[in-house]
Parts: C-alpha cells; sequence; structure tokens
C-alpha cells in the first residue's frame, strides 16, 4: 500500500474514487510566493473533461477544482496546497451487474485479488477518473516551470494505424483528437468512428516535448531523469509503453546513427539542455459493448456485454495527464538538483 | 542528488565508478534467516563479466563479490548487506586523451553540467560497469522469489533486425548473444561482427518474463507494478523504451483484441497471476572506433576517434542487468503487498 | 519543504491552517477490510475540541470530520482515505493587528524567514489547529491496534509543579484536565486559574503508556521505535522535550539499578513486549494577555498584548494529539515488521 | 525493516556488526565540488576511539576509514561516496558463553524476537560500534556545514549528579570526560572511577550547540528541524531523552519566562537564527561486571556477570556521535530549504 504519492521534494498525494464523494491532491514541497488561483487549474482539467465531443464518455462532470488550503493573498504559502473536485454524475446502479464480475482488461480482477473486495462502481479507484488529480497537480508544475521558461506539450501522436510523421505537426491547429495536424486528425477521426460502430475501440500513442529543460536535472543512478519521467507516465492506467528519444527504434540502429539523433535530451540519466521527448504507447479502451468472454468471482466462466458512456479512444483526453506527470517530474528534479553543487550552495546562502 | 538507493522495503543503495577502488552495493531491509553466501551472487556476476567471448570488451576484471555485513552463520539477519566488488584493471591513463572531451552518446557533457566537473576515467559513475552493484543485489532479490518459486529470467530477444519469434525461444539452448535459437544467434552473431567490422556498433531487445508470480503485488496509483518495473529498467544505462504486455503494439490493435492478450500479467497496475512479460529497447553502444563529430568543454567542434575494449553490443550482457532490476522490483513489492489487508495482519501476529 | 507526510507504509499527508477553509489528512496505505466510518473519528476530534470547559479557548468549531474516499460499504478499500473538517469560526479580522508583530514563542518570525511570507490568521499552518487531521489518522491508526489488542492512553502527568506520582493514577477518574486523580487534578485546576488571573500560562508534561505491544516492532539503527515515536512526538507544536522509560533519570542512575527498570518497552530501538512508556514535556502557551516584548517584520522592538481566546494551558487538550502519534507511529511499525523474516513471508504467501 | 538510511537529500545508509569483516556508510547527495580526503574524516573518529584513557573500553581498534568511492581528484563529484572502517580486534570467543543468554539492558531478546536468531557477538548491529559509521558521515556533514559557518559542539553536561553548570563552560579545557570545566571533569572522573570500582556504570547527558545556523531550516509539520534532530539523537544506542531549549524545564515554566528563554534556537519547528541548543540523556553502560538476573532464550531465570572491556560510562565517547547526528541533520536541512521560495529557484537557475 501507500502508493498513491509521488515525487520526493515537489510531492504529490491523490485520492478519491469514480463514484465517492469526491477526488483530490495534496501538493506538498510547492515553493512559496508562487501566484495560484483556482483559474490557473481549470483549464487543464477543462482538457481532460469528459463529454466535450461525440467521441469522448457522456459522462456529464462539470470537474470544478476548489483550493482548500496553502495559497493566501493569491500566492503559495509553501505549506500543503490541498484540491477538490466533487464528483457529481452518481449512477452508480449501471455498475451492479458488473459486481460480480471481471471486466477483461480492466482491474476488476486484481483489486479483488490484493485487497479482498473491491468498490466496484466504475472501477473505484482504478477508474481513469483518478487522473483529475494527477491533472490539477500538473497545472500547479507547469506554472513553476513557466517561471523558467520550461515549456511542456503533449499530444497525439497515432491513432491506430494513422500516424502523424515528424514534419507535419503544426501546434496552430486544434481539434477533438488533439492531433495538431488537420488532415490526419480527420483520418483519426474516421477510424475512431469506424471502430465504434464495431462497438470496438481503438489505441494510439502520445508524444510529449519539453523545450528549455535546462541541462543537468536527475539524479543517477536510479532517479535518472528518464527513469523518473517514464515511471510517471507508465503509473497512468492505459498506457503499455514509452520511449525516450529514438526508443524502441535505437533497436534496429546503429552507434553512428543513434549517437547523434536518439538522446531526446537526456544523456546518463540527465538532462542535455535540448529538447526532451517521450513517446507513450495507449492501450485501446477496455470498455467495449461486443459480448466477450471472461470470469466471474467465483471462477465460472461467463459472457458480458459493457454498456454505457465509454471513449472509443483514451488518447485525447490522455494527453494531458501525460503533460501533467512530465510536469510533475520536472518540477521535482527541477528543485532536487539546487543542491547538486557545493559552489551554488554558498551563494544560496550568502 | 541522493538518486543511487532504489525501493522502499528491499531497498538497495550502489556506490562506486568504473576506474575507483571498488563498487559495491548496501541491501538495506532483506528478510532474515536467508541461506546466502557468496557462492549464491558469484553466478549473477559471471553472467555480465567482460571478455567472456570475441563479441564483449576484453577489459580483465575477476568480479569477486566480497560479503562483508548481514550474514551470520550463513543466514542473512536483517541487518544490512554490505558486498564490495574491487577494481582491478584500472588503466585509467586511456581515458586521458577524453579528459576534455564530450564522447557522443555519453554521459560526460550531462554530469559536467551537473556536477561541474567529472571522474572521466571510463565514464566513472555513469559506466556501464556501475551494474555489478545492482546484479549483486539481484541474486540476493532473486533468491528471495526462489524461496516462492517466482522465476524471473531475461533474454536477448533481438539485435539490431535479427528478431526471434515468440513460437522460436528454447531456453535450454545456450550461446554467447543470450538468444534461446541457435539459428538466429548465429544470424545475430554475424550482424555484431560485420558492425564491428565497420567500426560501428548496434541495438536490440532483451525480454524478461516472470513466471509464479502471485496476484496482488503493486501499490496503485504511481508505485503500479509495471510503473516501478519500467523505472528500474528505463533507470539501465543505454535503455531507451519499456514496455509491459503488449506495449507499443497495443496503440495499433483494437480493445476486443488486446483485451484477451495484451495485459503482460498486470492489470490496474496490480499482478493478476498470469506470466509477466516486459520488453526493454537497448541502445546500440556508443563508444565507436570511428572518426564522430563533437565539441570540448569549451564549446569547440571537435572530431574523436574511440579507441579501447567496448562492446559492439550490449545487449547480451545487460540481459542479467535487467533480469536483476525486475527481480529486485518484484521482491520489494512482494514485501509491502503483506500489509494490504487487515485479516492477513491479524493472522501474521497471531 | 515536504515535510506534511509522515510514516512509511501507514502514511499520512495532513493540510490546512488555521483560518483557511478547511484541514484534512490523506491516510495512504491503511489496510483493507477495516470497518470504519465517521463515528470512530469523531470521539477523537472531541477529546481535543475547544471551548469545553472553562480552561480551554473559547473559539467555536464544532469540528465534524467527513469521509470522503477509501471506504466502501463500511469498510476501508486499501485506497487512501482521505478525511476533512471545515473551518467554522473565521473571524480572522482579531489577527489583523499582528500582520507586521512577531508574536514571542510563535513560529511567525521563523515563517517569514523561510517563506518570505506567511498566512498571519492564527498562526496559519503553524497553529495547533493543525492537529485535528493529525487526530483523524490517529483515530484510524488505534483502530487498526485495536485488532491486536494493542492500547494506546496518554494523560496529564503534570501541570507545572504538580506532578501525579506514578502509584495515584486512577484511569476510571475523569476530568478537565485529563489527570487520572482527582486530589492531584483539582491542584492542577487551582495553578491554571491562578496563572490565568496573572494573564499568564502554564506547562506540563504528558505521559503515554502502550499496552500489548508485541516484541519486534521498530527498525534499527536509525527508524529505531524509540527514535520513531520521539520524532512523531517532537513534531506537535509546543513539544520541547521527550523521555522513553526512564528517560533523564537514566542520566543520574547506575547500570545495576537502570537495566531493570529503565527501558521503557523498547530496547536496542525494538519493542520488548512489554509496557511502553513515553513522557513528553509541554511548554506554557505562547499566548498570554500580559505585555510583552518582542519585533516586527522590520526588526523594530515593539510591546504586544494578545487579546481573545487562548488557552492558559495545552497539555490536557494535547493529550489526544500524543496519543494519535503515538498510535500512528505503531501502526507503520507494526506493518513494517511483517516483513522481518525469510519464514513469515513464506508462511503468508503459502 | 530498510531502517539504516537517515536523511532525504543528504542520505547517509551505515552498515555493519561489531565483530564482522568490517563497518561502513554510503552518503547519497553530498555535494559535489567538496574538498575531501581521509583526513577530514579521521578526526572525527579519533574522538570516539576506544582504548584511550583508563576509563573506556581497552577494545584496541585502529579504526582508519578508508575512501572508496565519490572523490576524484581531492574533491566530491556528487556521486555516493563510501567509506570503510574495518574490523581488527575479532576475539568473539569471549561472547560464546553469552550466545544463549539475554543480557539485561541490551538488545540481545529484542534482536532474537525480531529476526528469529542474532549474530551474538558483542552486540552485532545492535553494538555501539554501528556509531563509527555515523561519525564518518558526520565528518563529512561538518565540513559542509563549515563552507556556511556554521559550527556544530558536543560536550560532556553532567556525569550522574555531577553537573556542568551553565556559566562554567570554558570550552579551551579539554580531558578524558569532555567536560569543558577542569574542576568538574575531576568530580566526574572520580564518580566514574567509584563506580567502576563497584562493578557499577553511571549514566549522563550531552550539550549540543550550534552557532551560526540561518533562519528557515526545517520542514513542518512533520519533518520539524526539533523533531528530526530529536530523532537522529534518539536513534543513537543509549540515549533515553531528548531536548530542545529549556526541555523539561518548560513544563515547570509559564508562558511569561519561557517565551524570552526556552525555545534554543528553533520556534514552529524552523531555526529562527539563535543559538540552536540540544540536551540528550545518556542511560548508564548496561554491560556491569556484577551478578545480574536475566533469562534465556528459552525463558528460564539465569544469573551472569558480564567481563571483558566495558566503558564504565559511554558519555565522553558519545559526543562526537551525537554532534555528528546534529550535524548531518542539519546538512540535510540546508539542503531540503534551498526549495522553500520561488524567488530563490529563480535565481538559482539564472
Amino acid at each position: 500500500m501507500a502508493g498513491s504519492t509521488f515525487g520526493k521534494i515537489f510531492k504529490i498525494t491523490t485520492w478519491g474514487e469514480s463514484h465517492g464523494k469526491a477526488l483530490g491532491v495534496v501538493i506538498d514541497g510547492c515553493p512559496a510566493g508562487l501566484e495560484l488561483s483556482e483559474s490557473d487549474i481549470q483549464p487543464f482539467l477543462n482538457r481532460r473533461k469528459p463529454g466535450q465531443s461525440e467521441i469522448t464518455t457522456q459522462r456529464n462532470e462539470s470537474d470544478e477544482v476548489e483550493l482548500l488550503s496553502g495559497v493566501f493573498e493569491g500566492k503559495t504559502t509553501g505549506t500543503p496546497i490541498s484540491m477538490i473536485i466533487k464528483n457529481e454524475d452518481h449512477n452508480s446502479n449501471a455498475y451492479d451487474e458488473l459486481k460480480d464480475v471481471y471486466r477483461p482488461g480492466h482491474a476488476d480482477l486484481t483489486y479483488d485479488a490484493k485487497y479482498g473486495f473491491r468498490d466496484h462502481r466504475g472501477g473505484g479507484r482504478s477508474s481513469g477518473r483518478e487522473t483529475v488529480a494527477r491533472v490539477c497537480a500538473g497545472a500547479v508544475a507547469s506554472k513553476i516551470l513557466a517561471q523558467l521558461d520550461i515549456k511542456v506539450k503533449a499530444f497525439t501522436k497515432s491513432i491506430g494505424d494513422v500516424v502523424l510523421p515528424e514534419g507535419e505537426i503544426d501546434f496552430s491547429v486544434q481539434n477533438i483528437v488533439n492531433m495538431p495536424n488537420s488532415e490526419y486528425a480527420e483520418k483519426a477521426i474516421e477510424l475512431i468512428n469506424e471502430k465504434r460502430s464495431e462497438k470496438d475501440s481503438v489505441g494510439g500513442t502520445i508524444e510529449c516535448i519539453v523545450d528549455g529543460c535546462p541541462a543537468g536535472l536527475g539524479e543517477p543512478v536510479f532517479d535518472k531523469l528518464d527513469a523518473n519521467l517514464t515511471k510517471a507516465v507508465m503509473s497512468i492506467g492505459s498506457i503499455k509503453g514509452v520511449e525516450i528519444g529514438s526508443g524502441f527504434d535505437a533497436s534496429t540502429s546503429t552507434g553512428s546513427l543513434n549517437n547523434q539523433e536518439g538522446a531526446g535530451g537526456i544523456l546518463g540519466g540527465i538532462s542535455n539542455g535540448k529538447q526532451i521527448k517521450l513517446t507513450a504507447a495507449v492501450k485501446p479502451t477496455p470498455s467495449i459493448a461486443q459480448e466477450q468472454q471472461t470470469t466471474d468471482k467465483d471462477g465460472n466462466d461467463v459472457s458480458i456485454e459493457i454498456h454505457g458512456r465509454h471513449d472509443p479512444v483514451i488518447v485525447p483526453r490522455a494527453c494531458v495527464v501525460v503533460e501533467s506527470m512530465v510536469a510533475i517530474t520536472l518540477a521535482d528534479a527541477l528543485l532536487e538538483n539546487m543542491s547538486s553543487r557545493i559552489d551554488g550552495i554558498i551563494n544560496f546562502y550568502k
């Protein structure tokens, strides 16, 4: 247990379940003096909000954040920042029929195995809804990074086999799939609609880039920047793979080629001052309307159809979650790096 | 700083540099009563030892481990286990010419950026030699897992574009590339020799499977089993990507297909009792004998040729390192999971 | 920063300020399956509630706890338990005149020094009101301990020079000073009233005993049970000293005497199965109505009188806070100890 | 388990037993660029070395430290610093008769209870010899503090009832009891010799003062500076009580008096820029030559006489251990405090 805290100095602790009263996060270790209000957080939440287009779940949540502590007269005080988001759309009866059945691709079986029973309403703690808390923390981390002109940006790199080529990215383009190219976005939407009509779902990849990151962040040999970024992103539900720089392509490359291009902004686990690049693989939404074979909690084979309001693809809404986790990891690394050298420490206390 | 500790309950702290006096590890939190001697550790070290075949560095190290504490009359006492491996092959003069030059693909620039200067002899702390300490700890973790019949096994899945197909694995086959199939191994060796003759190097992938792991390991939502495994493996130098189960293939799959196959033994960040599968991408060795363009520490463009005894491929020797990090992560998760349920606790103290 | 988390496995994170919207705690790592509701928490809160007698502050707070997560159908789920207590009595104007003045014996100067500014309303985060969150967590920890028949009890041992002798304790006696003896309690109340009439305050000591604790808890050499208990209690505002067993008396004792009596239930940092005894020194309330000399934030000498509703003694209300911190520390030690031996682990997973 | 690590950023991990091959410490998180060699460490070790006078154990150890990593060309590199001290005086046969007997006041029973068996030679890990590793780390921490003109000093405040009054301290005075006053030192030595002739031992107190500490160190509400200092000191074997500032005297004082004098340099858990003062109570050496009643591991009552070379008082040699733990705690707090304010962070990275 005790796995709901992330970070060493900029430390977040999240709590809450899909159909409980509320969800939230406590940030401990946010520096004092940062201007902060709910209006800094809300735009991040809005980017992951359900019900925004025809390709997302129609669950209806206003997802309004409330700041409960750690801010006084518009500035952070250096004490823990507590934020809460109330759950509104409590129709948990829909889940009653799933109480004793293990949905394929979900954590139903594993939560029962670990804890002896589970809050079966909408996946409880294992629901993607948990990520609202991460996004609130990500907004604060991003604001810290912005003070140093560090910019984090995550976007949809591919949906199924619709892959946006490196050279075709135009960040001025906006659309419901978060893919910064109108032409590819259209193809992606087409694919999503096709899969939905087949009562199926589809996966994709998210790319996250960081500009303006100073050289020197990361703490070898275990808390390397790439190791911590990878953990941060892999801890998001539905992520099945993470790459830094050339990633799996490095495995088929040669030293002479890869040395020049493949680092992705990190060498030896420490940022090198260039653009950081991370890519994450997102699995297809496991909740699909087709009939599926599974087991119930007594081990019997059963078949289920999962009805209700499920995203046929998670990728577009997950971008802001990936971005948040990357921002949180960088903010933490930024603070930890301050004690790397004795001359920096002496200067600081002068 | 302070990034050289890994794990929460089974906690390892490593130390040492490529050309320092010695390297070592302290394991804090190893349960008492485990039979342990140097003969349990040495076989793991031997698997990563240099100089074993024509495709590895000819650096000559006996890599003998010495147990200094935590074991009494052949059993662990529950107190910290300190292990040390002395460095023998101290020819650090070879590195003098690299003192002010940043080798491409290495951590030379980033260590200077972070710490203000660096131990330039053989990469210092950023050298792959650091992993001897991980392997010592991995041997102990594996012995703990063996008490519960949990078996971890890592092998070479691909070298460059020579990819061993799923159905062709035969673990009785042994060879210098750690690829469990004679035919593919030969192809891989051919490719490696070709790259070496071109003064180049090549990458590959390592697959790690775990059999016998009980359901319930992993601590959501950040210390999920897959998140921790991924960090553990990504913290190894030269690893650029990690996948769990279907990994990046999930991004082009559909819910109906992926739900049945893709989990890789982990759902919602908790083991489900089936085989765990992790794949890691290894970059080509950055030290190559070709002339390369780079910069020196004053920012001037310079060209270098890196001579000496470098592996043309790291993959075969890295298998035991991946296996060790997976074993360490599982041992830690195993211990942490014991406090998941109140009934388990009551039983324990009865 | 990041100092608002306590514990390794049973891990609590508190947040909130004296005059903010609310205060709360997130418990991460509470075992699943524990029956828990607000009615388990409220009695603990009531024991520290202000306004209960003539010797406590008249601040009017209902201090009602609300459980927001981690409990489903009356049982803990193993996921984070979030609890919140709303602040009602928001008359923060009373503090406006203290905005630029550093109250003697308070943290006003030090918070300004550390964070650059502070929430001056009632001490903000440094207020004793912060302890409501500790008490909520203490109630949960106590319930875990109760499953194993471990009982923690803290009481007033002395007020000023009114010291309750060892042999005079009768736990059936209840009074407003939490001193388990009617005669001594009367003397203590008399002393408190005397000091209050002098616009002054008085200190005292709290003793905490633990019965039923199994042998074996505590993790040498730094996370010894006595070391962690002492930190837990010393982290409470107004505590200036902590003793285990014979404490400072040991310094004037001899080996032949102290060996038999002085351990206080802990030897070598590990519980020995006997009664644990801890004593804490509480300083006199720093807020007093007399005129006092101090400085303002520009360094000028000023004199102040602190009006308002302040306890002339903190000791009676602090007992439940000490008891809570002891219970939290023990619960954590109890869970961590489960991984001490390989045979215990093998049995557990059988 | 896993209790042998202390600190968050300046993090030490110790290992080793009384009669094992060696003892040591790994410091992870020491800033790069600090000049460091064995000659900085050795003087600290010499201060705790046995066999220096007639009042200490005659165990013969040269206690020479060897630096194994983390230092290059005379400066720390920012990577882990590993230090080792070999055990020389291995006469462990003397302990064979104590194998099955629990010495009163020692950890024999509790180690058996926790771990199932123990290294009985000289107390194994629970021996005071463990503190050599703390002292090595303390020397490094002190050197960091010295860069900022922070000075830590611990001395003998009392032996038995011989208490050095506040006004009689003269740090130019040196003697075998570490009491900075010749007259009182003589009385103390007389008392020690008296107790020794009675085959008994005696306790005492150690005072530790810190000058030059900047305001702002400490991380409320749990990692307060006083809380962490107290834990650090309480984790030393034989310490039974710790006070900050007025300590237990505060319990009999009044607000009007204590506000001005009692803080001991820390308010609200944060240093206030004045002298820090901590006092620790040391119990009498439990190993005494008199016959004592105890139990063996089968629960039988037995009587023992402990022969061999035991200090009749631990206080003088423990001073440097207390000083070390205080220095380590301050170094850690110093580094953590750097991230307290956003303006400090922006300045740092400019």
